[in-house]
């Protein structure tokens, strides 16, 4: 690089970072690629981003195999670090940053029974299905740690980890209750810190007014803390989506209001644009890590294809009952609270909710190979199939459930209704909304945990529209009473007419508390 | 990290990633610190954010060195991947973007001189320096390598870099011209692949207009191309440098025009913010670096204080001398040229110019490191004494002329030059400046080369007052007639008025083509 390779020659030490350089160099231009492709499949009525990225993905991957004769496919061993330090925390901002606060806080008891309970229930099936099923086909050493890991990954939501600390021998109802205890806690605990730091921001720039002298301090002081409440719960354990989506949320109603006009508009765009660039960059991931031929081949040496298939559809099965199992249940409680009909979620909403919380992502492959793998490489062949099953199912599932979502919604919503909605099928399942699917099963992630991700606002509206009277209201009466006041937020901060966000509200964020 | 360290635990494998999530919180909880400590000193007469965030490293260093009982003092090993691929390109990528574009196309023969000219005069007389009194301290077995390295470090421009590439023996006047032919080639061609990667955003943009379907995309096309141009130059062996800088001037000065409005702001916003992390990042870490025990044992061992004092000294002065043997003369040749006397660059100017250069910082640290350790150790104590004395110098020159150089422009420019240009105090030497100081000393850095960084247009302007008739008069009509319709640029895209540029056009970059 520049004077360092040079030196290095000079030195006669192998330019060991070329290699880096031209891993993230091929990256950044695969990543140009996806974009430029995306933007002229935008219209198209199938295709979305992440699909794209994943094809590319793989077609690399496929480049790659050929070009190394069969050594390996990807540039990057996968790595935990790149994803959860790195990738993962834009994302869950953004998506909260973004979410409409005022449909969250109108639900907020519905979004957690999807939340909370949702998950629970979703684990627990895939947990005791992959303990009846998977246990059948006799692929090897599998404790019941291995069946709740599954439940975890494919439930993919880091609240479950909890469960991962007690050992797995007989389940007392007693270390049951310490369970539900320890989840309530971890949610609790998380969402405190996530809210904490989003009024520590607010505060801040509310009281000295950072954009007094510059627009760059507001926005780095908003990107850091975002991150460091993330990091924190890292560090005390907790869960970093969780912590990171609420500051998201928190930022957007109060701190994104105290900050200058250009703030306003650079932190919308840049925290979606950094949550887009880490969605492309997962997807061509998971595309050119899918092919790496290693484990693949102790997976051939060990395992009949029938196997390796059998197993994948049964984990497929056990996704699609799991999650059947919480939403259509739920969504019958939650209509049991609605009093007014247009309140319920109509069995048709049920479906969409369900399916479209059906895709798996990065968060399932990074969680497999965490459990079962070191650093990236096994050859135990039972970790091995793990991995792989992963991986296919990731696949199939972004792929055929990615590509019939546009087609099911437009048959299941007929178009008068979302006639008021154009933005409902413009980007029905953008990288954004596929990642949102996976916080969606984080309890933290309201509008995806409903299924249907925040870029698609008219089935979202179709589940949230609620009574007169709710949490909401007096969420309202609180919030102008004694928060706006210390915090700022919308109203309580000289708002100037005819600034961009004015020009723009219907998009920005914090505009419907 | 959530799932991922609870899985691990539950492995029973220690959770590895604790140590780098830690040092990561640590670092951006720091960042924080520095940010709002840097706004709350920015009215102070003396400080500077670089100062500031330089000693808020040095004391978290030195609180890490007592709490690990003098063991180490930093918590990351300097790695050239995370400073060449990471940190450097968006701060270089910023100067270019937000660069005076008039003032640089006006003036481009006088930056040239500076920069090219500049550069090789200032590494001829510190490497010959060197060679003639550091060789006098007898700290050990130094080839004629090292001396050259040590031009190199102390011009930190990586162009030079193609000096190390032929063997230190005799340097005959083939050699010479060799050297002259590759540092002018290495100067053009990441020229020319800059300004390519900047013409190809351009066209991509204007041609798809990818603003029709979202604003993200936008962003991430402009950022990802610029990022690849710096990979694509590294890989080659240019200068990345060099290509992202005028990358940058190309991006601003007809990509930028091309995008929406609310791109606009937000890129303008986005990469200045990045600039700031990045800036603000490595002057905690050189910080926090600069008391990492295991060298200054090494130097403690075998060198008396005074020898490790003398050796700082002379580099200081090697540099202090360096670039007055150029700022000066090419000042007077510059003036040569000049018909009208306000074109003329005063002594007054000239002593700013030449003090302002004066700062080393992350770049000479990066390349001391790369030239006399392997991955950041070292055990031979003739390069452990480099790596200290280097540290030295930057510190002391970052510290002290920092901290002299808002009253050194004070007493030089009477503020009735300055009445007009009310920005010229405010910021002097904010971590942009500083670091601009940086690549000031790469030839591509015109306004810095000038001395005086992008944050004092006032002093900048004394420099840049041109005569009628210039080298910018031409480029103009080449540029209206010839580039602008193809390539976008200003007046050759629909321009909203009122927009969020209108509104504050004298801030954004791409304004004074």
């Amino acid at each position: 690089m520049g004077l360092g390779a040079a030196m290095a020659l000079a030195l006669g030490d192998p330019p060991a970072d070329y290699a880096s350089i031209a891993a993230v160099g091929l990256f950044v231009a695969l990543m140009c690629v996806c974009i430029v492709v995306g933007h002229l499949l935008e219209e198209n009525r199938w295709m979305n981003e992440s699909i794209t990225a994943l094809f590319i993905g793989l077609g690399t991957g496929a480049v790659i195999l050929f070009a190394s004769s069969g050594k390996h496919s990807r540039v990057l061993v996968f790595s935990e670090d790149l994803f959860f330090i790195y990738l993962l925390p834009p994302i869950i901002f953004n998506a909260g940053f973004q979410v409409k606060k005022k449909q969250f806080f109108r639900n907020f008891i519905t979004i957690t029974l999807f939340g909370a309970v949702g998950t629970l229930i979703s684990f627990t099936v895939i947990s005791l299905g992959a303990l009846g099923l998977i246990s059948r086909l006799n692929i090897g050493a599998l404790e019941l740690g291995d069946y709740l890991a599954l439940g975890a990954i494919f439930s993919a939501t880091d609240s479950v980890c909890t469960l991962q600390n007690f050992d797995p021998g007989n389940i007392s109802s007693a270390k049951l209750l310490n369970f539900i205890g320890s989840f309530l806690y971890l949610f609790g605990s998380s969402t405190i810190l996530g809210v904490a730091s989003g009024l520590l921001s607010a505060y801040t720039i509310k009281k000295l007014y950072f954009g007094r002298h510059s627009t760059d301090r507001e926005v780095s002081i908003m990107m850091l803390m975002a991150y460091l409440s993330y990091m924190l719960a890292e560090l005390l354990d907790l869960s970093g989506i969780l912590t990171v989506f609420f500051c998201g949320i928190v930022m957007s109603h109060y701190t994104w209001h105290n900050v200058t006009e250009s703030s306003r508009v650079t932190t919308k765009h840049a925290f979606a644009t950094l949550s887009f660039i880490s969605e492309t960059f997962l997807f061509l991931y998971v595309g050119m890590d899918a092919l790496d031929i290693e484990k693949w081949k102790i997976v051939g040496q060990t395992y009949s294809p029938v196997k390796s298939i059998a197993l994948s559809s049964t984990i497929l099965a056990l996704v699609l009952v799991s999650r059947a199992a919480f939403v259509f249940p739920l969504s019958f409680v939650s209509n049991l609270t609605k009093k007014t009909p247009n309140g319920k979620i109509s069995f048709r909403q049920q479906v969409i909710v369900w399916w479209a919380g059906l895709m798996r992502g990065a968060v399932s492959i990074a969680l497999a190979y965490n459990k079962f793998t070191r650093s990236g490489h096994t050859q135990q062949p039972s970790n091995a199939i793990m991995i792989t099953s992963t991986i296919s199912v990731v696949l199939f599932s972004t792929i055929v459930f990615g590509l019939l979502t546009k087609p099911l919604i437009r048959l299941l919503i007929p178009s008068r209704h979302l006639s008021r909605e154009p933005s409902a099928l413009s980007e029905p399942s953008s990288p954004k909304s596929f990642f949102e699917q996976l916080a969606a099963n984080s309890p933290g992630h309201p509008d995806l945990e409903n299924g249907i991700s925040l870029r698609r606002p008219a089935s979202l509206r179709f589940l949230l529209v609620s009574p007169a009277r709710s949490v909401h209201h007096y969420w309202r009466k609180f919030d102008d009473s004694f928060m706006r006041p210390v915090f700022g937020g919308r109203g309580f901060v000289p708002f100037v007419p005819g600034s961009p966000t004015e020009s723009s509200l219907p998009l920005l964020p914090g505009n419907e508390n």
